[in-house]
């Protein structure tokens, strides 16, 4: 496996260059397009590993999965369903989905911002600072990584420009839709994108969707089977913002990616898989980590349909 | 097996009068909403039944998966990617999918009907009748039933009716993405439309997506496995119109509903099924067989997420 | 004054080889974009003009506003406010004015094609044929000229490749807004399209419309002072196509362009003016024609406002 | 004069009932629904009111033909139109006038929140306070009334809830259309909009604008006519809303309404108009207000058109 993981990494290392890393906050821009790493988790309790997989990377939207699966054990699958919505909406990452001067409720969805910062109002906590935390726990624990925590100077260039974030914020608040004090909502989410992992942190987070709930290694259940369908099945129709379509068509798992170049991929009962490039394709997606993936599903038959 | 579906049915009973029949054609507003049937075809060569399985209803979209397929063995992945796109849009089925006043390549979609019609020209055939009756044969072939025939009452109300069809091949023929006489594109589409099956036959064409591209029974390979990933991906991202994505978290198969009150479902690897039940849901889509589907997937754990 | 005319001209010279002449049919593409010509029906019985006023153009869009006055005359103002709005839409002239699967009344207007189609179901007469020659009539009649006639050329290319308004056509069929047959009433408008004028034809309608419904030199009513004012008004919010709202800055007169290179100004009690220039700016209307609009309206103080 | 004012106060008070206040602040639902006055202003100088029109009432959206005035007078025609547009929208007066992704310039109107916050931060000031005293400055000099102050409880009220301003202001900073702080930048916009006034100083206003930039009674030239031509054209194309089509057609005069309840109507080179009633219709106009002006307009023949 490793020796494929390896072959993968070669092949794909032409793909590195025609990415952009996100240039939207200057600590994002610094990012190398020459890292590619991946790591595999899989269910015979091998792990496997090639590339730069080690390099600690902002999580941002991945952090989306694990938002909604805290959203989903705090008010259960019927309430998320009703409040949020799960139909794809072929919006990119920042739509603002208001329509004709109302905001439909079904027209939110988890992996879109409006949608995980109304997410992030949602799960349980007295405070802003107080849910950051609960969540920052589900992450560590998923990923069986105690040490992950909050890449602070990304978290202050996210709070300082996070403008565009801040106007969904307060059209949220316009519909009526959260109480709390904007910034208080906006400085949870904000802490929540600027998690710093790496790519066994990706892939072990995704072994507990892959494995419908239960950690790598010890089988423990560390949430119901029920939502690791919901949110495998979110993914699959958004995870990979507007090029979702084409993503299911040629690689065919659940799969989440970030600006900050990571993608969590979930092949369910086979394996869990962090990958890293952040060199984005016009899409936002990294462009040789969705390569990679590629590959490794049409050499691993990966895809679920 | 059988019992297992028997009691669907029977739990499912209830709902039947909540659905609605199709109403914009007068041959499908005389569907019986009493109706319900269930038919399956398991990888193990077994075949189960359940109701009304063997009453006949026009295919009407569930048709487009078969466009699709053919489509694709006409003119590979690559073609069919580019030309018509695969990302959902989050739009019903009649959606006129214009923006700008341009006509985006990327904004079509295979299961939405202005994506259907351009695909029933992108077949190989000489004239629309021609097209047609490969489709038509190519249906047979999945069903394994050479008796499918169109409905000849419905195919003249269908094109008699049929305006917002017209509307939206005159826009495809004014960004010049057709070139044929309009209503010969049409009458073949409208034909397709109107073929006649029953669950059995949509149990089978399931089957052979399930099975990435072997026939049951005869296990003869009559697609390649790449295409039948590449519907099925379609399926679970907007086979359902826009009630995709709740049905991805409910159900989690790939599938394909139409007005008629047929769904076609395809559980990779495990089975297809057809269903059928005229009363429609808000959305269009048959509302005892989608709860019939919920169900079988929930006992049968049939989720592919 | 038509010495100021002549210099209008000489000074708008310089634009016409900024535009370019509409090339969706053979016919349009062939006009010659040195062409520069105006004519100026004055409310003292004066007439003034210069350059090329006597060359002959068809109406195109300019046919909008006498469409609009026959379905006021023929239904009344209430009707059509309730039918086909007035509310400026901020979309181009071949708008699809669908909203969210429903077509809003309220969201055709008069000055797009698909509100202009649905009135010329709404004049009076038993055909398609016998609609369109009460429109001509009324045409000849507010032009003070009996020789008005259908460009046959010109008609025949739209009939032939017209789709756009045949989508639009099928498109208010399916919402039952239209009973007739779809080529019936596309003929009617095709041939209103069609009308050939020159400069002065336009400069005397536009006199009926900034005289408040009487005839030049005879001072006859020709119809209520109320269509007038609503004419003028449609004009000013839309009559542009999406360019309206600059052109009231700037030139400050209800006005309507053709994308034959013509437009027809109307200066409340004031004066008609007629201008033709096929070179057209992006938004479709004649680029030197609205700097010599702009220049007139600001030696002549024209604007309403 | 009088006595036709009270004439049509008198007719219209069936009307005022039938609108409901403004209800997004509490200090604006405490407006009583059964007051309605009227103030004109004429150019043989004499004016006549009736009814309650000294009753004071906040400008609400009716300061922004005033800002609009104050950005031309700092920057001139040519930069409005190229910064803000002035094209109808056809979107109501909250719209986020986002349009895939991108802000587009021309999407903008001086008429609706998003581009009447950017027009508060495009006038001359070192800070928001400075630009709203010159703001207020202006009105107090276009209304002949040194007295005009803000409304501090509208004010406070409109700062606290005023999320959707927010969102619109943080969305002009997501796209590098602001650089101030948007504190500071929606201070003086809320502020702006709480300015307090009586139909007088409404029908003074007005007759500025009606008088193409001249004082009444002293007649001096407060602003060029150009720019009194600039606001009366926007006015007429969105003015009212998404109602503007249709007043223009009814009413026929430049005129701005704010959910105050107050109308500013501007019949050129003819007389000011204040009106007052606050009792709205569904799109956010006077609704007994738009009846009082129709009156006036049909019998004293105002309609530009």
């Amino acid at each position: 496996m490793e020796a494929l993981l390896e072959e993968i990494i070669r092949d794909c290392a032409v793909y590195k260059a025609q990415g952009r890393p996100a240039s939207y906050i200057p600590e994002l821009a610094k990012g190398d397009v020459n890292d590619l790493g991946i790591y595999v988790v899989s269910s015979d309790g091998q792990s496997s590993r090639a590339g730069d997989w080690h390099k600690p990377f902002t999580i941002q939207s991945i952090v989306k999965p694990i938002l909604l699966l805290m959203c989903l054990m705090d008010n259960g699958a019927a309430f998320v369903r009703e409040k949020i919505g799960v139909e794809a909406t072929g919006k990119p990452f920042d739509a603002i989905n208001v329509d004709g001067g109302s905001l439909a409720a079904q027209h939110l969805n988890p992996m879109v911002n409006m949608g995980a910062i109304y997410m992030s109002t949602l799960i349980r906590g007295r405070s802003g600072g107080e849910r950051f935390e609960r969540l920052l726990e589900l992450t560590r624990l998923l990923a069986g990584n105690r040490d992950i925590a909050v890449d602070e100077n990304v978290y202050r260039s996210e709070k300082r420009t996070g403008n565009r974030n801040r106007a969904l914020a307060y059209m949220l608040k316009t519909y009526g839709m959260i109480d709390d004090d904007v910034e208080d909502v906006l400085d949870c989410y904000f802490r929540a994108c600027s998690i710093r992992v790496d790519c066994r942190d990706l892939a072990n987070i995704a072994y507990c969707f892959a494995n419908r709930g239960r950690a790598p290694i010890t089988d423990e259940r560390l949430f119901p089977m029920e939502y690791a369908h919901f949110v495998n099945a979110v993914l699959v129709t958004c995870g990979m913002y507007d090029g979702s379509g084409d993503f299911a068509v040629r690689v065919g798992v659940p799969a989440k990616s970030g600006v900050g170049g990571g993608i969590m991929a979930v092949a369910p009962t086979r394996m869990g898989v962090g990958i890293f490039s952040p060199g984005l394709d016009e899409k936002g997606n990294s462009l040789a980590g969705i390569k990679a993936l590629e590959e490794l599903s049409r050499r691993m038959y990966l895809s679920i349909f």
